[in-house]
Parts: C-alpha cells; sequence; structure tokens
C-alpha cells in the first residue's frame, strides 16, 4: 500500500502554571477538563523546571498563567512550559494569561527605554506560542504586539453587570483616574446608558512613572456616585487620590472597578481608609493574602467568560459574540 | 599578504518618494544633501518602477516620503525603493516618515478586522528597512510594531512656539476633540505652564470609525480661548463639530493645532465655515490645492526638525534631545 | 478528565477583492460556495478597510484577487485581507492571483533595480499567506520567490481547445513577438501537432522597458496564419507592430492568443486598427471599458480552471492533472 | 452556502532516499506502507534530481534516509526531497535519521570551526522540516540543535537483549572507549544490573580528532568479559586498541556493541585481527562491502523501533515508551 | 571613562573551498591578497572539516569556489565554511560562485519538483552568507532567490572581445542552440553590432530533462560563420548537435562560445568529433582532465573581472560599470 | 552635494546588570571603561524597568549579567536591557553571561521536558543580542544553541596556575565527581601534566535530577591530594559525598577546584563539615553571604580574562589565544 490513512481527531489539553492554580482549576470545571499533571519545580539556584506528565503528543494545548508576584518567576515558567509543548509535538499553543504582563510598558515614555510588552510577545512567539488569549490588555494596541492570533477578552461586562443590579437608580459618573483612560471611561458610559464621564487632570513625572499628583477634577461629580473605573490597581495611589478629589469635590459616593487586582503593598492599606465604598474586581489575579480580609473588596469571577472563549477558540466558534458589544 | 585593510568611512545618501518631493528637497537643504537622482515611474497598468542613478553601495540611506493621497501607490514605492537600496548593496537604511500610514489601524477594534498598522511595519522590515524615522504617531505603542529602532519625533515644540508667541496673554483652555486624545492635550496643558483642559465626550458607530457624533463639553470653556490639539485634520467632521459645541458653551475664540493636515474633502470647505480662526499645522503631508488659499491655516514647516533628527542619527548623536522634554 | 477530544472538520471560505469581484462569484458558483461578505472600503485619505461580516476562525480561506489598475490598491487590499484572516484564526490561507502582479520585474535588468516580482511575494508571506495559486506567471521561475507551496495554472489548455476549433485546417506558424517568449511559443507547437515557430528579432531600450523596436521576422511566416501568443497584452505596442511586420513578411492572416488582457490604454485603439483578425484573451483581468467593444476580442473565462484548482487543494487532490501536460 | 465543509482525514506516506532503500522497504513492511515510488538520479556534473512519482499534497510525510558514504550526497538529496515535498503541499514533514550526519562536530574544539551538527538542523529546517526522528545522537544536545520536534530514539535495548541472552552468568565490566562516553556507558550498567564500570583514559590531538593515543584502564577489568560500547564505528581505531589494552589487562574476554556500524576502511579489516570475540551493531547504516563477510559481526534490525515511532508520531501517541527508561 | 573609542578600519579576506584553488589564487593575484591559510579534510567516513589559522574576527570575507564535481561535496563545504565564519566573528561574508550550483533546476518543470536553485540560495543564507556574487547565472530570475545582494557578472565582455579579434570580418550569425536562450543570444547580437541570429527548434522530453532531440534551424544560416552561444556545455549534446545541424543547413564554419566548461563525459569525445572550429570558455570550473588536451578548446581567464568585482564590493564601488551595458 | 561622508569611529560602552555590579565595575577596571549609568528599578507588581542615562546611539554594546538568584529576575533584567540598546541604536550588542543560566537544562532527560538552555540563547536573540561571551559552559554544545557567535572562555588556566603553586610536589589524582565530566577531568590531567585520573560511579534518579547518590571511586586515589574537579557547586551534594567516599577510599587530602560558586543552601555548611582542605572557585557569581566567611574557601577573579576577551571582541583581536590550549 502507497499510503496510509486514518481519521484526524482534535484534543483539548488544559495546563496550569504556579502561579495561580486555583483559577485554572475553575476554568478547567467550566471546561469540563482538568488540568494535566505537571512536574514543576524550582531548582537550588532558581532555575525552574516542567515535565508533563502525560503525552501531549498532537494535542491543541492551553497554558493558563496568571501573573502576580514574583511575576519574572512566571514568564519564566509559562516560556519554558510552551518549549516542553512545542518539543513534545504539541500542535498548537494557545497562552491564557488573564493578566498580561508589562502591559505599561508598551511604549518608549522617553529615549534609550525597553518596550516590554514587545518583548514580552517575542518571548512568547519565540518560544513557540501560537496564540494569545488574554483579558483587558493595558492598552488595546498590545494586540499588534504579537505576530499571530490575539484573542482579546473584556471583563467589563461581568463587572458592569454586578455595578447594574447594586447601584439601579443612583445618579451615576463614570471618572477616568487619569488622562490616558478617558477613553475606556467613555466606553463605560455607553454601557450604563449615557451617564456623565469626568476624569482627574493630573501631571506625572515622566522619569517616576508609577508616581502621579493629582490635581482637580474636570466633569460633573457634585452628588453623584462616582464609579472610577481602570484597567489595574497596583499600589492604589492614583486611585485612592482620585476617591479623596471626587469627595473633596462633593462627590455622594465613591465606587471603583478595576479588572486586575495587583494590590502591591500598600494598596489594601490605602484601599481600607479611603472614601470608597466598594472596590470591585475580577480574579484575573490570585488575592494577595492581606486583601482578603478587605470587605468592601468584591472579586468576581473571570473564570466562565475565560472558559467560553477557550471552548470557542478549540471549536472553531467565534469569540466575537464575547466581547458584549465592547468591541 | 594574507589581508588587506581600507579605512572605513560612512556616506550618507537622501532619497525622495515622489509624493512630496519639496520636502525631502527643504530637508536635504538643511542636511548639506541633495536626494540622489531617482528615475521613477509607473508602467501603464500602473506598476512602479525605481532605479537610482548613482551608485548606493555601503551607504547609509534615508528614504523619505510622505503619504497623502494616493497613499497606497506611496507606501508600495517606499516599499520598492527600500528592495532597491538592499539589492543595490545599501548599508542601512532608514524609512523617513514624517506621516506613518495606517495608524488609525493600530488595534482591532472588532473581531475580524487587520491591524494594518502593524502590517506597514512588518512589509517595511520585510522590503530591508532597518529603522524608522517618523512624526507624531497615531498612538506611541506604533513603535513597538516595529522590530527595530523607531526615531518618534514630536511637533508640539514646533507648534507650541508659534501659539506661545501669538496668543501670549490669552486664557486658554487645551481640548481634546475626543476621549482618546485627553492624555496627548494634557502634555499641551503641561507645556503651556499648566492651563485648564477639556474634552468632548461623544459616541462613536463603531461600525463606522470615521463618522462621529459630539455630545459635550466636559471641562471649563467659557469665555476662554479654545485651543484644540489633535494629530491629524482628516475630513475635519470631528474639529468642525467639537468648535461648534466648543462656540455654543460660550469659548471666546477656537484654535485648532494638529500635526498632519490631511484636509481629505470636504475638510478646507468645512474650517473656511467654522467658527475657527486659525489652524495651525505642519508640512508632514503636502496641502491639497483647495487648502492652499484657506486664509485661516498657518502651515509651520517640519523639516528642520526632520534634519536635525537624521543628522544626529548619522553622527550617531542623541535624538532624545529632540523631544523637547516631551517624552 | 484529563483532556477533551472532538472530530476535526475543514471547512472552505471564499473572499474576495474589490477588484473585479464578478470572477470571484464565478469561480464560487463552480465550486458551490459563495464569497464570504466583507465590509471593505477607503478612508477619506485613500487607507483602506476591510472587516469579515461572518467568522473565519479555523476556515481554509481563500482570497481571490485580480489585479488590474488601481494596481497598488488591490495589493495593498490583499494584504489587509490577509492581514485580518490571520488575525482572525484562520487555519491555511490561500492567495488565488489569477494575474501575478509586478511579474515583469523578475529580475535587476541592470544595477539599483528593485526585484519587485520577489518584494511581492515576501510580501504576502509576512502578512500571512500560506500559499499561492496563480495562472500563466511572466516566468516560471517566480515560484521559486514564495517561500511555500504555487500552484501554477496553465491557460494555454483553455487558448488551444478555440484555437484548434476555430482553426482547424490552416497552415499554421506560431509567432513569439519577443525571442524571450520563444520557449513558450515552442510548448504552443508541440500542443498544436508541431507547426513552424517564428519570432520576431527586436533590440530593446533598458532604459525604458515598456518600449520595443522590431526589427525582423526570424522563421518561416508567408502565407500562413499567424498565431502571436503572449502572456499579457499592455499597451499592445509590441503584438501590433509584430503583427504589422507579419503582414509585411506575407503572412495569410494574425491571430493573437495571451492569457493577460491588461489593455492599458491604447491597446484597444491599436488592435482595433491592426491587421489581426482576433485577439483571444481569457478573463484573469476585469476587461477596460474601452475593450469591451472591441469586435475581434474573444474573452474565454478562467474560472472552470481556477475553481477546479481550488477544489483540489481543499481536498488534497492533485493539481498536476490540470496542468494538461503543459508542465 | 456561504462555506463548504469536508472531514479532515490524514495520510501517511512513507519516502525513501536512495542512501539505504533497504532499511526504508524494511520499516514500510512494519507499517504496512511501501515508500511512494520516486525518481531520483544524478545529473552529469553531479547534480541530484528528485520527483515523486504520486501526489503528496496533505500528506503526513516521513523521509528515511540512511547517511553512509558519500554522505553529501545524500544530505543534499535529503534537502532537495524536503524542499520538492514542502512545494508539492505536504502537510507535515518528519525527517527519519538513523544516524545523524556531522554529529561528531556538535562544538568548536577550537576557535574558528564549524558547528557543523547546528548547520545540518537548520538546513533541515530551512529546506521545510517540521520534525526529527533519530536514533543514538552522538551527544543528546543535538536534540537542541533543531527548532522543533525532535524524536531520539535508544538502540539501548535492542542491543542489550542480544547481550542479556548470550552472555548470561558472565562476570561483565561495562568499558567506555574514552572519557567522553563514560556517562552513556553508566546507563548501560543500570541497564545490565549494576555491573562495574570502566574507560580508557587516552591523550587526544586537538588538531586531528579522529587520531587518538590510548593509555591506560581505569577500573576493573581483569578476568572479566568487557563490554565496550559507543555510538559508532569509523575506522575502528579507538574501539581496537580499547580491545588491545583491555586483553593486556588481563580481560577475560572482549565485546563490542555499537549502534552505528560506518566501519570505514580499514575497521573490518582491524576488527578481524583484534582481540574482540564479537561486534553488535544495528543497521542504521548500510555494511560496506568487506563488512559483509566479517564473521564475529552480529546485526541487529533497527526497523521494528524506527516503525514503531513512525507510527506513534503519525497517531499521535507517545514515543516516550519506546525509550525502554532509558531517558 | 564611561565610554572608549577606536577607530574603524575595515579588512578584506579570502578564503578559497577545494574545488579549484587555481582559480582563487589567480583572484588573489589581481587583488594583492592571498588566501587564508586553511585546514580542509574529509573524516572517513565523508565528513568534512575546516578550520582556519589565522583570526577572522571582524573581516570582510569572500569566499571563492568553484562548483565541479563532486558538486555536492562543495556546496557542503561551503556552507561548512561559511558556518566557521560566522562564528567565528566575520563581520561579513560573500559567497564568490563562478558557477552558481543547481541553476537548471530553477522552476517546477512539472508537479512535485524541488526549486533547487531557490534551495541552494536558503542554505547560504542560512549557514550566514551575507552576499552572493556570481557569472552568468542559467536565468537572471535567480537572483530573486537570494534574500540579500547579488553582484550577477557577465563573461560575454571577456568571450567577445575575443570573437571579434579573431573572426573580425566574417559573415557571422548568432545562434541560440535551444529556444529558451534566444533572449541571451539576442544580446550577443547587439553586442557584435546587429548580426543575424538563428536558433535551433527542438523538442525536449520533460520526463528527461537532460535529454533534446534537435529538429531544425530557425534563421539565416547559409554560408555564414555560426556562432553558437550558451551559459553552459555540459554532456555538449545540446552544441553537437546543434553544430551537425547548423552544418547540414549550410553554415560555413561553427564556433561555439560559452562561460561555464563543466564538460561532463562524453562532452570532449563529442567536441573533438563534432564540424565546431573552436569552442571558446571561461574558467569558472576547472577543465576535467580529458578537457585539457582537446586543441580547439580556448580558455579565457574570468579572475580579472572577479577580482575587480570583489575590489568594489569591498571598497564600495559601483559595480554596474562592469557589467559591460549588458545590463 | 549628493552625498555627505564622515569617518566611521566605533565606541565601547560597558552596561551592567543589578545582579552582581561589582564584577562589572572590577571588569571596566581593567578595561578602563566605566559602565554606563542605568536606571534600573522593580515596579511594585515586580515588574522591571531599565533607562540608560547616555545615549547609546552606534555603540559596541557589552552587557554584563551574572545570574545569582533570584536568577529568572536577572534573565529578564538582562532581555529588558538588551530590548532598550537595540531600539536605543546600539550598534552591536553582546551579551557577557560569566555564568550561563538553565545551562544543565541543555537536553531532553526524558520526554516532554523543555531545553531550557537552548530556549535561553532564542530568547537573547529574540531580544536582540548579536553575540554571547561566556565562561565554561555546562556542555561546550550549548554554543551551537545560539545563531551568533559565541566566545567560549575557560577558567581552568586561572584555576590551575594557583593549584600547581600551592600544590607542587604533591602526588596528584583528577577526580571527577560523575560520569559525565570525566572528560572534562581529562583535560585536567593533561594540564596538570598527565596525573591519574578517576571518577565516581554513581546511580541517578532521573526524576530528580539535582539528587545523586554515590557508589564508588573508579581509579587510583589511596595515599594521594585528590582533586576533585567540577564546572558548578550547587548545593555541594555531590562534591561533598564524592570527598568523603574519597576518604574513605583512603585519599590523602581533597581539593576542590570549580569555576562557578553557586553555592546554594545548604552547600556552605555542608563543604565547611566535608573532609575537603581547599575550595577554589572563581567569581563568575556573588558570594552568597554565607559563604563570605568560609575559611577553606579560595575566590580567584575572572575579571582579567574577561576583559581581556572583551578588548579582543571590541578590536577585532583573536580570543582563542585566551583558550591557553584548552580547546
Amino acid at each position: 500500500m502507497a499510503s496510509m490513512s486514518a481519521t484526524n481527531s482534535k484534543n483539548m489539553m488544559l495546563f496550569s502554571g504556579r502561579c495561580y492554580p486555583e483559577l485554572a482549576d475553575e476554568i478547567g470545571k467550566h471546561l469540563g477538563v482538568e488540568p494535566t499533571p505537571t512536574s514543576s519545580y524550582s531548582f537550588a539556584n532558581g532555575e525552574l523546571f516542567v515535565r508533563f506528565q502525560e503525552s501531549v503528543r498532537g494535542c491543541d494545548a492551553f497554558v493558563v498563567q496568571s501573573m502576580a508576584e514574583p511575576i519574572n518567576e512566571w514568564v519564566m515558567e509559562t516560556l519554558i512550559m510552551i518549549d516542553a509543548l512545542k518539543r513534545g509535538s504539541a500542535k498548537r499553543i494557545t497562552v491564557v494569561l488573564p493578566f498580561y504582563p508589562y502591559g505599561r510598558q508598551d511604549k518608549k515614555h522617553r529615549g534609550r527605554e525597553p518596550i516590554s510588552a514587545r518583548l514580552i510577545a517575542d518571548l512568547l512567539r519565540t518560544a513557540g506560542a501560537n496564540r494569545i488569549l488574554t483579558v483587558d490588555l493595558h492598552t488595546a494596541q498590545i494586540q499588534g504586539f504579537f505576530d499571530g492570533p490575539v484573542d482579546h477578552l473584556f471583563a467589563m461586562g461581568t463587572l458592569a453587570r454586578h455595578i447594574e443590579e447594586r447601584y439601579a437608580g443612583k445618579a451615576m459618573t463614570v471618572v477616568a483616574p487619569d488622562s490616558g483612560r478617558v477613553r475606556v471611561a467613555e466606553r463605560w458610559t455607553d454601557r450604563l446608558g449615557g451617564c456623565p464621564l469626568a476624569f482627574i487632570h493630573k501631571t506625572r513625572d515622566p522619569l517616576r512613572p508609577n508616581e502621579v499628583v493629582a490635581n482637580k477634577v474636570v466633569g460633573e461629580v457634585e452628588g453623584r456616585v462616582c464609579l472610577v473605573v481602570d484597567d489595574m490597581i497596583d499600589t492604589g495611589g492614583t486611585i485612592v487620590s482620585a476617591s479623596e478629589l471626587l469627595k473633596q469635590n462633593g462627590a455622594a459616593d465613591v465606587v471603583v472597578a478595576v479588572t486586575h487586582p495587583i494590590l502591591s503593598d500598600p494598596a489594601t492599606e490605602r484601599l481600607a481608609s479611603a472614601p470608597i465604598s466598594e472596590v470591585i474586581v475580577t480574579n484575573t489575579l490570585p488575592l494577595p493574602d492581606h486583601a482578603v480580609e478587605l470587605e468592601k473588596l468584591t472579586v468576581l469571577s473571570i473564570a466562565p467568560l475565560v472558559a467560553k472563549a477557550i471552548s470557542e477558540v478549540f471549536t472553531d466558534g467565534s469569540v466575537t459574540t464575547l466581547f458584549g458589544g465592547l468591541s
């Protein structure tokens, strides 16, 4: 016989990095697929090692990794997992990054700086990633940093449903905590049916991009519930000083909705004492220990959305419908 | 003798595409280098042909091309010029694009869209470009689309000097014509010494990204000279409706400052009849014929800035100093 | 469960650029597949935009684009369509170019020239094309410019069947209009059963490759029907002067058979008044308006051949059998 | 209809280079697939030509090539076969190299040397190989030279079964013929149940890596059957001088087990007269004519192992189980 | 001190493969540079080894290799030399191939064939070659196979000067030995001042591209000196049967001018007994032993032309001037 | 003027990562070049940031980074520094890694493992590194993992000079602590004038590659000073159990010489109490705090060797001479 035929089925396998296995487990439950058992450990000098305990040959691999501290460990672990999948003959490798690392370094703010968000995209590609699936990139342009398909999900639907339930009937203003987020905040006003939009006009020291100085509120906030929206809370400085300024300008209440709860120190402490009534986040990142007991914190799960997207990618369905009109 | 040595000098050559040779000539005058004589023409079916009339072997090539209509002709001409330089053994090829084409398609607004700004970067790279030199990208993230150095110049210094002279002493507000430009407008307030900042809160139909609907002004504009800043004026719809809205909200005067004067029809007509007293632009693009007689138009030359940057690139000097504190 | 399986089917989708949608429609009819609805338009400054109105995830995509004037628009549109398919997760992308653009610039005729035919191949590859399907390349070597499979179809079978019917019994000589096409003309003599072969010995000005000067006929043409064969008619100069020379040398009749009817001005006018009794072409390109009424023009459809090839590519059949002994 | 679906089957095809078609035939018999009929010949000036006589479109191709003398012919033939498969639209190309060529040049022994084993990996990749399947690489690090999956099989199981049968009950010592093979020899001691390990401490002239000077035995060999293990026998110098030294040191018997029987002149002659009772090899390479009659030579077939691995690769099974605990 | 400066000189080094060191020596004499001493040898199993005996760090390397039999050895040796230069930190690597190997396989003549001429270009690039310098490619399109600069020299000037001296005043016709070479033969008629042009109309069996069947002469040859021009003589079949046919058609004399004297058996014997008065070749390839005593053979040296081109490449001069108006 | 010339000088700049700036300083002192002032810090969530405080345009950059714990931080910092240099227009980027990270994962020990040493090479290349300069790779084959020049230095000369001075006249045996290091140990016997060679025959659990079980000494050690040589000490388990076994076998003294002092816990404690009289290392890595007071530890500086190599690379001298006959 000159050739041999066989039917061609496809096989999804889920892999979890060590940053936040609980999220991968939860995604897996929604999909009905358990993460593949994997030996992952660090050698004495910190070098990482990964080996999958089942054959990955020919599989459609989804590697789930959150990117909390120590973030560079998890970046390297992800790259090493991809390399092992590539060399183990996985057919296609999709990296699922609920929080895309180094997204804030998406351009050269000044000369002689890196563009680390592009570097991350290139490193993933070099290791062997075919596709990326991620949630709420710091800027949507980061999609263009990767030479391949990027499925970009939005948490706004998840967050907005909660707000619409809890704050129905309130006079609300959406507030961008800085000038770079006004465009995203505008999408929230559309979603919430056309409420007013305000932002904080501030000065930033280009030499220390993590430090900001709030000046004044632009827009109508007096007597209104202010919904401050952002993609992430890191140390909380921006959000907290925004809330104080809003209160000084007569806001009735301040509510915060962000996708990524980085919550680096001293974020929990700052949020606890700030004039904010509720902080709504998703679980794209694991909560730091100190944040678990923060009473005003509401955590909504991103797992159903991510699981649905993975399922559509596997079955070649449309992910666009998951974007909820958000684009 | 087992080897032969020679001193190694470097040699700058300037090349001009056919879109806007006057700008290349002006840049050349500042540098003291004439554009290399080049045979460029179109075959009967529109295919382009380029041949340089002097040897380019070993040169440090700077290819200057503006990107006005018919823009796809000039994109192709640029790629073909780069190919001819590469195959003709140019040592290094820097593409000088005063206006980067397709910058507005810098992300997928919805599913199944291209990211044409990344595509352009990849096409330039594939043809053989080593570096890009450009002015006021639509978003700074586009720098990260190119796998190599990008020198990103800012026209704000050029434009702001003019404004500071003519409008000294006026009570001014900087206005972003839409929510996506507030961050850039904020930089203008820093440059102009801390004046107020406003923006137009509008709704955009995601299916027709060139059409917008202005709603209302957010920020303090009454009785003030409003400086509307943007990176480009295309058909002028956004800018003109912003100016009308500002006047309705009591603005004393409206002045517009943008870098790239695309001025597609019916921009000139619209601007002529709009309540705008001055439109300040640079010559990164050639003015369309109908725009030349627009009296309220002030055109400032970008050539000195570009020439200075080329000179620094050639001599390995620092371009960062040209950024004028703008980042 | 540690993994999830699904059967793996494949799904052909057809996409049409805007150059010549009628041809894509006709190909689609032969296949029983309609071109996917697509939003394609140009922004005011000429930048192109494309968005597919159905999910393309996982599809086996065939992008059909002719390459008539304005040819650079269609090159860019094709690249942008490919980018959108790649980013939209198409599984495989085949670009169907009935007429390959820039095929005549397939080498450096002199120093400091581009090799634009190679550049086009690289641009298609960079955008994301996996394969090319094309008809009668200017030179067969262009296949080697693309780093991937090229299915190269021949129109000779289609053209020759017509000639065999209409000119059965005539004493025929195949004539190459210039020295570079003698090899192809020789294939025609084989196909037509061994008739004589002649060519026009001419001088070409290397500085103006579109202009040629015919000198004299080499070979036996007196009293014979001369079949002038070529891959394309652009302005018609070469073909028309060949026909005049053949008549002067005693040809009984002149018939022209070419694959690609570019027919740039003044081709129609020239052909109308030339001593040519029939011009046989295919519809790899749309006819210009002025050519539609040229009575001596016979247009044969290439769609059945292209559709058959697409079908074989999709089902992994052999395309070689379509070459009809032509190689 | 907007799209057309078909089930997606996969189709294995086997291709054989001309170095050792008997091995490909034998592998094919185990798989139940005959090598695809192929026209392969050399032009008068030595240039090679390959054409497959059946369509390869969409197939899962396995190209089997041994690498005996003239080795560079077969390297080139393999590259040309891969190119023809790539351009003929094979879906996936696995190169099966029972003996990986240039494996000994896996590092720069001194400055200004090539790393030819990496070069070979890159050449295969460039031609279009997606995967490599090979047996007993000279060093396992060569896997890392290829940018893709490498299935690395071990002949130790095949060789050891023979030894365990024939030499059961003998007091045995495993001997590494030089210091670089001690690690591999140690694996043999594990496989054979923990017998002693010895090696030959020698001096190598770095300028002539094919010549070695044996000094002295390190380890316990007196009165024992010495099993000298290595990956290949080339001219036999190392193995033969080791056997003589072992005898001088009181070995009861010397048996040799190697995977790759290169057996360049004067290996056969040397082995015939050496104090070695049996030389056990596999058929990863064809035996030279002079070696066929060497009575002490035992040839074990590698075909069953290779066929099993190909089958697992085709069906996406696990190849790791074929490694027999060897890693 | 924050940095350290040094002047930057450049240093040419010449390297010779083992195919035809006499040519490299002759080129070196024209340049005043001796080929770098190099250890090159073959291991017992045919694997090649190369090591340079002087540091190549930072040099501008020119690797000269002819490509006679055993041609695949020399292809591999060239690739290995390039790898060693790349890893040894040569600054730029130019491969000088007086005869480009596999040039005849420049397209797929039928399905499932390789395009070996493109493969060779890619292999050279992968190994590390930056540029190619070659003489009389089989088709000029091969330039486009390499992703980098190709300096393509023409031997016509060298050959034509000899012919103009020896055959001044003769009535000459230039003859293309097959239909594919008519374009090149036409260039010869231009060079020789406009003499007639003829060709041999023949049938070729596509399955055996080395065998051809001559039919008949097209063009004016009676009573004239026929100059048969081609790029190479391999077995001489084409040329010799052309000469016989020309004589039968009344040619006064037959002279042959070709660039590359492959002269595979039985070319010498055939040429000796053919009705050809002189065979003029260059030394791009070494003469086989049997050809040395062929009295009608005139060998002209290509070394001055190649040396001049290398010198221009090294000093960034124009090579176009060496093309002698040939394009 | 059609072009502008300038002399072309080159400019070395030194950059230091934060792992071990003292080593970069020391290297800089030998070169007479201070490391370039650099802003390097970590954001609150662990993301790293780097910006150079002087222009790097056109420089020949040498980035020095040791790779101690937290090793993944320093890998990422190195990649980010390279990206910033590439985008800042450095002309050439050499990464100086005195200790190459992940060198032990240089092959797949079993299926579904990564080859992290190759991954590291590819990541460096992707970020923009042109060359690597490193000391005592775990296996020399790692050179072949990088697609570019690798300058591989050896510390044996530095270590051996110390041993020759201190242990002159002693009866010495070189001992490889495991079977994989015998080849390297053999080089030491050559360097030390031909003393005996021994090794530890052990069993390794392939699932836990960091844990080993020593069995027995093979070779002559009784009454001799045993010099245990290796490339690194990590937790010290291998070395310490080797020393105990050697003592049990009658060794007079045990001295250890290794290049890379990783010294992860509990290495210091183990070494302190082991029967080892001296542990000689270099400073390719910073000493952990607990190791500083280990009295038996002798640290020799690698800085002079690295500085000499950098200097040769910068001036295009030969580095081979630094290899001290070691290959």
